[in-house]
Protein backbone atom coordinates (compact mmCIF):
# COMPACT_ATOMS: atom_id res chain seq x y z
CA UNK A 1 0.00 0.00 0.00
CA UNK A 2 2.80 2.80 0.77
CA UNK A 3 4.38 1.59 -2.28
CA UNK A 4 0.88 2.35 -4.46
CA UNK A 5 0.83 5.87 -2.78
CA UNK A 6 4.73 6.51 -3.43
CA UNK A 7 3.96 6.07 -7.17
CA UNK A 8 0.77 7.59 -6.67
CA UNK A 9 3.19 10.52 -5.18
CA UNK A 10 6.13 10.25 -8.32
CA UNK A 11 3.29 10.18 -11.08
CA UNK A 12 2.11 13.65 -9.29
CA UNK A 13 5.61 14.91 -9.41
CA UNK A 14 6.03 13.86 -13.19
CA UNK A 15 3.06 15.64 -14.27
CA UNK A 16 3.98 19.17 -12.38
CA UNK A 17 7.38 19.02 -14.01
CA UNK A 18 6.52 18.02 -17.48
CA UNK A 19 3.60 20.26 -18.22
CA UNK A 20 3.64 23.61 -18.19
CA UNK A 21 1.20 26.48 -16.47
CA UNK A 22 -0.87 28.25 -19.36
CA UNK A 23 1.76 32.03 -19.90
CA UNK A 24 0.47 34.93 -17.51
CA UNK A 25 0.48 38.64 -19.38
CA UNK A 26 4.18 39.08 -17.96
CA UNK A 27 5.55 35.91 -19.23
CA UNK A 28 4.29 36.32 -22.20
CA UNK A 29 5.46 40.08 -22.93
CA UNK A 30 9.13 38.57 -21.64
CA UNK A 31 9.06 35.72 -23.73
CA UNK A 32 7.67 38.20 -26.93
CA UNK A 33 10.55 40.58 -26.36
CA UNK A 34 13.23 37.58 -26.44
CA UNK A 35 12.01 35.57 -29.34
CA UNK A 36 11.71 39.91 -31.17
CA UNK A 37 15.12 40.09 -30.12
CA UNK A 38 15.98 36.81 -31.53
CA UNK A 39 14.35 37.81 -35.09
CA UNK A 40 15.62 41.52 -35.64
CA UNK A 41 19.22 38.97 -35.48
CA UNK A 42 17.73 36.34 -37.77
CA UNK A 43 15.68 39.67 -39.97
CA UNK A 44 19.48 41.66 -39.93
CA UNK A 45 20.76 38.66 -41.67
CA UNK A 46 18.29 38.55 -44.12
CA UNK A 47 18.16 41.83 -45.14
CA UNK A 48 21.80 42.50 -45.86
CA UNK A 49 21.90 39.08 -47.97
CA UNK A 50 18.79 40.61 -49.91
CA UNK A 51 20.58 44.17 -50.16
CA UNK A 52 23.60 42.32 -51.72
CA UNK A 53 21.11 40.08 -53.77
CA UNK A 54 19.87 43.27 -55.14
CA UNK A 55 23.50 45.07 -55.79
CA UNK A 56 24.19 41.98 -57.04
CA UNK A 57 21.10 42.39 -59.42
CA UNK A 58 20.17 38.88 -58.94
CA UNK A 59 16.49 38.84 -59.22
CA UNK A 60 16.51 34.91 -58.68
CA UNK A 61 18.34 35.43 -55.01
CA UNK A 62 15.81 38.14 -54.38
CA UNK A 63 12.21 36.03 -55.14
CA UNK A 64 14.05 32.94 -53.13
CA UNK A 65 13.70 35.86 -49.45
CA UNK A 66 9.81 35.33 -50.59
CA UNK A 67 7.35 32.82 -49.63
CA UNK A 68 5.67 30.86 -52.47
CA UNK A 69 1.84 32.87 -51.93
CA UNK A 70 3.66 35.93 -50.97
CA UNK A 71 2.52 39.50 -52.15
CA UNK A 72 4.85 41.94 -52.90
CA UNK A 73 3.27 46.02 -52.95
CA UNK A 74 5.26 48.40 -54.63
CA UNK A 75 4.72 51.84 -54.79
CA UNK A 76 2.77 53.43 -58.07
CA UNK A 77 1.64 50.07 -59.85
CA UNK A 78 -0.69 46.96 -58.77
CA UNK A 79 0.32 44.47 -56.06
CA UNK A 80 2.38 41.41 -57.43
CA UNK A 81 1.13 37.89 -56.20
CA UNK A 82 3.36 35.07 -55.78
CA UNK A 83 7.23 34.18 -55.94
CA UNK A 84 7.34 33.60 -59.47
CA UNK A 85 5.52 36.69 -60.37
CA UNK A 86 7.84 38.36 -57.94
CA UNK A 87 10.85 37.40 -59.43
CA UNK A 88 9.66 39.03 -62.80
CA UNK A 89 9.06 42.48 -60.46
CA UNK A 90 12.48 42.28 -59.53
CA UNK A 91 13.64 42.06 -62.36
CA UNK A 92 11.77 44.74 -63.75
CA UNK A 93 12.88 46.92 -60.98
CA UNK A 94 16.57 45.64 -61.41
CA UNK A 95 16.01 46.85 -65.14
CA UNK A 96 14.66 50.65 -64.33
CA UNK A 97 17.75 51.13 -62.13
CA UNK A 98 20.49 53.70 -62.85
CA UNK A 99 23.79 51.60 -63.67
CA UNK A 100 25.88 52.83 -60.16
CA UNK A 101 22.58 52.70 -57.75
CA UNK A 102 23.61 51.27 -54.70
CA UNK A 103 20.55 49.74 -52.97
CA UNK A 104 20.58 49.87 -48.87
CA UNK A 105 17.93 48.91 -46.09
CA UNK A 106 17.82 49.38 -42.18
CA UNK A 107 16.26 47.54 -39.62
CA UNK A 108 14.04 50.08 -37.21
CA UNK A 109 11.98 47.78 -35.54
CA UNK A 110 11.34 44.03 -35.02
CA UNK A 111 7.73 42.37 -33.47
CA UNK A 112 7.87 38.41 -33.35
CA UNK A 113 5.35 36.17 -31.68
CA UNK A 114 6.15 32.58 -32.00
CA UNK A 115 6.49 32.40 -36.11
CA UNK A 116 5.00 35.58 -37.14
CA UNK A 117 7.43 39.03 -37.29
CA UNK A 118 6.31 42.25 -38.65
CA UNK A 119 9.94 44.35 -40.00
CA UNK A 120 9.40 48.12 -40.22
CA UNK A 121 12.58 49.78 -41.33
CA UNK A 122 14.14 52.32 -44.24
CA UNK A 123 15.19 51.82 -47.40
CA UNK A 124 17.75 53.85 -49.67
CA UNK A 125 19.52 54.20 -53.16
CA UNK A 126 21.95 56.05 -54.12
CA UNK A 127 22.49 56.73 -57.62
CA UNK A 128 24.48 59.28 -60.12
CA UNK A 129 22.77 62.84 -59.98
CA UNK A 130 22.14 64.40 -63.03
CA UNK A 131 25.32 67.09 -62.20
CA UNK A 132 27.72 63.98 -62.24
CA UNK A 133 27.46 63.68 -58.55
CA UNK A 134 25.20 61.50 -56.64
CA UNK A 135 21.35 61.69 -55.20
CA UNK A 136 20.12 59.93 -53.17
CA UNK A 137 16.32 58.47 -52.89
CA UNK A 138 14.65 56.99 -49.53
CA UNK A 139 11.70 55.84 -48.13
CA UNK A 140 10.16 52.99 -45.54
CA UNK A 141 8.99 49.89 -45.43
CA UNK A 142 6.80 47.43 -43.79
CA UNK A 143 6.99 43.45 -44.03
CA UNK A 144 5.40 40.67 -42.80
CA UNK A 145 8.26 37.73 -41.69
CA UNK A 146 6.27 34.13 -41.37
CA UNK A 147 8.49 30.75 -39.97
CA UNK A 148 8.33 28.01 -42.50
CA UNK A 149 9.84 24.59 -41.66
CA UNK A 150 12.29 26.92 -39.58
CA UNK A 151 13.12 29.65 -42.29
CA UNK A 152 11.74 33.22 -42.18
CA UNK A 153 10.16 33.87 -45.16
CA UNK A 154 8.01 37.40 -46.52
CA UNK A 155 4.60 36.76 -46.91
CA UNK A 156 3.55 40.17 -47.39
CA UNK A 157 6.16 43.36 -48.44
CA UNK A 158 4.76 47.12 -48.72
CA UNK A 159 7.27 50.48 -49.39
CA UNK A 160 6.65 53.95 -50.04
CA UNK A 161 9.30 57.04 -50.51
CA UNK A 162 9.63 60.02 -48.24
CA UNK A 163 9.17 62.25 -51.12
CA UNK A 164 7.66 61.68 -54.84
CA UNK A 165 10.20 59.95 -57.20
CA UNK A 166 12.37 62.39 -59.05
CA UNK A 167 12.30 62.67 -62.64
CA UNK A 168 15.09 60.21 -64.30
CA UNK B 1 -3.93 5.74 4.67
CA UNK B 2 -6.49 5.16 2.18
CA UNK B 3 -7.91 8.33 2.22
CA UNK B 4 -4.32 9.87 2.03
CA UNK B 5 -4.27 7.83 -1.39
CA UNK B 6 -7.34 9.23 -2.25
CA UNK B 7 -6.11 12.71 -2.13
CA UNK B 8 -2.79 11.87 -3.69
CA UNK B 9 -4.65 11.12 -6.67
CA UNK B 10 -6.66 14.02 -6.64
CA UNK B 11 -3.98 16.20 -6.53
CA UNK B 12 -2.44 14.82 -9.09
CA UNK B 13 -5.72 14.48 -11.21
CA UNK B 14 -6.03 18.54 -10.67
CA UNK B 15 -2.65 18.72 -11.29
CA UNK B 16 -3.70 17.17 -15.19
CA UNK B 17 -6.54 19.40 -15.81
CA UNK B 18 -4.95 22.26 -14.56
CA UNK B 19 -1.79 22.60 -16.52
CA UNK B 20 -1.49 22.23 -20.32
CA UNK B 21 1.00 20.27 -22.13
CA UNK B 22 3.40 22.39 -24.57
CA UNK B 23 1.92 23.08 -28.27
CA UNK B 24 2.58 21.04 -30.85
CA UNK B 25 3.21 22.51 -34.28
CA UNK B 26 -0.16 21.04 -35.31
CA UNK B 27 -2.02 23.01 -32.37
CA UNK B 28 0.01 25.89 -32.65
CA UNK B 29 -1.20 26.23 -36.40
CA UNK B 30 -5.20 25.39 -35.54
CA UNK B 31 -5.11 28.04 -32.59
CA UNK B 32 -3.39 30.88 -35.18
CA UNK B 33 -5.61 30.05 -37.63
CA UNK B 34 -8.95 30.49 -34.99
CA UNK B 35 -7.21 33.78 -33.61
CA UNK B 36 -6.83 35.02 -36.87
CA UNK B 37 -10.32 34.38 -38.03
CA UNK B 38 -11.25 36.09 -34.68
CA UNK B 39 -8.99 38.94 -35.24
CA UNK B 40 -10.16 39.59 -39.02
CA UNK B 41 -13.84 40.18 -37.70
CA UNK B 42 -12.12 42.50 -34.88
CA UNK B 43 -10.54 44.64 -37.10
CA UNK B 44 -13.00 44.36 -40.38
CA UNK B 45 -15.18 46.32 -37.60
CA UNK B 46 -12.37 48.91 -36.98
CA UNK B 47 -11.56 49.20 -40.68
CA UNK B 48 -15.26 50.52 -40.76
CA UNK B 49 -15.51 52.99 -38.07
CA UNK B 50 -12.11 54.43 -39.31
CA UNK B 51 -13.53 54.80 -42.50
CA UNK B 52 -16.39 56.33 -41.24
CA UNK B 53 -14.18 59.04 -38.76
CA UNK B 54 -12.73 59.61 -42.35
CA UNK B 55 -15.55 60.38 -44.11
CA UNK B 56 -16.88 62.20 -41.55
CA UNK B 57 -13.55 64.42 -41.86
CA UNK B 58 -12.88 63.67 -37.97
CA UNK B 59 -9.33 63.40 -37.33
CA UNK B 60 -9.46 62.94 -33.67
CA UNK B 61 -11.71 59.89 -34.50
CA UNK B 62 -8.93 58.28 -36.63
CA UNK B 63 -5.96 59.06 -34.81
CA UNK B 64 -7.36 56.98 -31.79
CA UNK B 65 -6.93 53.94 -33.66
CA UNK B 66 -3.39 54.20 -33.51
CA UNK B 67 -1.27 53.09 -30.10
CA UNK B 68 0.30 56.29 -28.73
CA UNK B 69 3.86 55.46 -30.01
CA UNK B 70 2.41 54.19 -33.65
CA UNK B 71 3.79 55.01 -36.81
CA UNK B 72 2.05 56.12 -40.18
CA UNK B 73 4.27 56.12 -42.99
CA UNK B 74 2.21 57.80 -45.50
CA UNK B 75 3.96 57.72 -49.54
CA UNK B 76 5.57 60.76 -50.69
CA UNK B 77 6.60 62.21 -47.20
CA UNK B 78 8.64 61.37 -44.15
CA UNK B 79 7.14 58.79 -41.56
CA UNK B 80 4.85 60.66 -38.91
CA UNK B 81 5.65 59.50 -35.62
CA UNK B 82 3.03 58.95 -32.57
CA UNK B 83 -0.62 59.78 -32.12
CA UNK B 84 -0.82 63.40 -31.90
CA UNK B 85 1.50 63.76 -34.58
CA UNK B 86 -0.40 61.42 -36.85
CA UNK B 87 -3.85 63.46 -35.41
CA UNK B 88 -1.95 66.59 -37.30
CA UNK B 89 -1.35 63.92 -40.17
CA UNK B 90 -5.04 62.67 -40.46
CA UNK B 91 -6.02 67.11 -40.28
CA UNK B 92 -3.41 67.92 -43.33
CA UNK B 93 -4.99 64.56 -45.51
CA UNK B 94 -8.30 65.23 -44.72
CA UNK B 95 -7.84 69.12 -45.67
CA UNK B 96 -6.35 67.63 -48.96
CA UNK B 97 -8.86 65.56 -49.91
CA UNK B 98 -11.36 66.67 -52.96
CA UNK B 99 -14.83 67.50 -51.82
CA UNK B 100 -16.78 64.70 -52.08
CA UNK B 101 -14.17 62.30 -51.50
CA UNK B 102 -15.75 59.08 -50.23
CA UNK B 103 -12.36 56.52 -49.14
CA UNK B 104 -12.87 53.27 -48.54
CA UNK B 105 -11.05 50.01 -46.77
CA UNK B 106 -10.97 46.22 -48.23
CA UNK B 107 -9.16 43.67 -45.46
CA UNK B 108 -7.88 41.14 -47.34
CA UNK B 109 -5.93 38.74 -45.18
CA UNK B 110 -5.42 38.71 -41.17
CA UNK B 111 -2.54 36.57 -39.77
CA UNK B 112 -2.48 36.94 -35.93
CA UNK B 113 -0.50 35.42 -33.09
CA UNK B 114 -1.74 36.43 -29.49
CA UNK B 115 -1.31 39.99 -28.98
CA UNK B 116 0.23 40.85 -32.68
CA UNK B 117 -2.00 41.19 -36.18
CA UNK B 118 -0.91 41.65 -39.17
CA UNK B 119 -4.05 43.47 -42.01
CA UNK B 120 -2.98 43.30 -45.45
CA UNK B 121 -5.57 44.87 -47.71
CA UNK B 122 -6.70 47.86 -50.49
CA UNK B 123 -7.89 51.28 -50.21
CA UNK B 124 -10.13 53.33 -52.66
CA UNK B 125 -10.94 56.77 -53.04
CA UNK B 126 -13.44 58.01 -55.44
CA UNK B 127 -13.90 61.89 -56.14
CA UNK B 128 -15.47 64.32 -58.17
CA UNK B 129 -13.92 63.42 -62.39
CA UNK B 130 -12.84 66.98 -64.06
CA UNK B 131 -14.89 66.33 -66.04
CA UNK B 132 -18.57 65.97 -64.10
CA UNK B 133 -18.15 62.72 -63.71
CA UNK B 134 -16.34 60.77 -60.77
CA UNK B 135 -12.92 58.85 -60.44
CA UNK B 136 -11.07 56.53 -58.13
CA UNK B 137 -7.64 56.30 -57.18
CA UNK B 138 -6.75 53.29 -55.30
CA UNK B 139 -4.09 51.55 -53.57
CA UNK B 140 -2.55 48.93 -51.06
CA UNK B 141 -1.29 49.05 -47.39
CA UNK B 142 -0.01 46.92 -44.43
CA UNK B 143 -1.32 47.45 -41.12
CA UNK B 144 0.76 45.88 -37.73
CA UNK B 145 -2.36 45.76 -34.59
CA UNK B 146 -0.84 44.81 -31.22
CA UNK B 147 -3.91 44.03 -28.43
CA UNK B 148 -2.59 46.17 -25.84
CA UNK B 149 -5.03 46.02 -22.37
CA UNK B 150 -7.63 43.96 -24.43
CA UNK B 151 -7.92 46.79 -27.45
CA UNK B 152 -6.44 46.47 -30.88
CA UNK B 153 -4.42 49.53 -32.03
CA UNK B 154 -2.59 50.31 -34.84
CA UNK B 155 1.38 50.19 -34.46
CA UNK B 156 2.12 50.82 -38.14
CA UNK B 157 0.67 51.92 -41.03
CA UNK B 158 1.72 52.04 -44.84
CA UNK B 159 0.25 52.59 -47.76
CA UNK B 160 0.74 53.08 -51.50
CA UNK B 161 -1.07 53.61 -54.83
CA UNK B 162 -1.60 51.41 -57.95
CA UNK B 163 -0.53 53.69 -60.00
CA UNK B 164 0.91 57.28 -59.52
CA UNK B 165 -1.37 60.02 -57.99
CA UNK B 166 -3.05 62.21 -61.09
CA UNK B 167 -2.94 65.61 -61.08
CA UNK B 168 -5.63 67.20 -59.10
Amino acid sequence: MFARVTSISLIALATLTACQQPETAEQMHARMQMESDSARVALEAKAAAFVEAFNAGNADAMAAFYAPDAVLMPPDMPAVMGRDAIRGGMEGMLAGMPPGSVFALRVLDVAANGPIAVDRGEWSTTMPGPDGGSMEIRGKYLVEWHRIDGEWLIVSDIWNGDAPMPPM
